[in-house]
């Protein structure tokens, strides 16, 4: 799907909610974030519609990371992050693919990251690396 | 520069440490994080060495998110983050561009997500907005 009368990213895409629009091309859209984590928080995102990642066209998803440097330059971000959150518990709230760059100039302004780290567990992995690397295409 | 003889990424890319390899081409490689935060989290890399994000060229970049796609369909993740790290203080460890996919089953495994969202200041961001527009390139 395209996009949808109810979405609120694809609200701003058609023009009908104001943004403050950074950089625009024919499949790529990108804004500040008005409810920034930091200074120059914004966000990219493509204009075709779809909630999660593995719904948007490869050749969609090419322009992303490109328009996120971008970003990068202009804001003269030198720590960040980029983000991209897909479903609720993944801390997703829009549900329109939309990737945060967002800077982090100290401990407490910018994106907080915890990380339950796994034991290494060598023998699951490997079974795990199995199942998974079958499914995988050989090519893009 | 192209590679380094002491980054671990490159090591792991040239094949002088083993990896459990998902996904490759000319430019782009694909692993099991071995020290994961949930089962499936895989990491996604250019073979162009480069710390930061904004070190990387485009047509390099132009492939990560596509190969990211491929592991989401392939661990069959329904929610997952996909997160990549600049700096020290925003959680970045190995200094080769890694782009995390992180599968988030549950609320305890898979990543983190701190979020210390600032009041909107729309003064604030029409004078920011207007700081970095004049520095984006108008077009890829």
């Amino acid at each position: 799907m395209a996009s949808t009368a109810t979405c609120i990213f694809c609200k701003i895409i058609k023009g009908e909610i104001p943004c403050f629009k950074l950089f625009e091309s024919d499949k790529t859209l990108a804004f500040l974030d008005i409810q920034p984590l930091s200074r120059g928080h914004a966000l990219v995102i493509p204009k075709f519609h779809g909630a999660k990642l593995g719904d948007i066209p490869d050749d969609h998803l090419g322009e992303i990371l490109p328009v996120v440097k971008k970003l990068v330059n202009a804001t003269g971000a030198e720590d960040y992050n980029v983000l991209q959150n897909n479903g609720r518990i993944a801390h997703q709230v829009v549900d329109h693919v939309h990737f945060h760059m967002i800077p982090k100039p100290n401990e407490k302004e910018g994106l907080g990251v915890g990380w339950p780290q796994q034991n290494s567990d060598m023998e699951g992995l490997k079974k795990l690396f199995e199942e998974i690397k079958v499914k995988m295409p050989a090519q893009l």
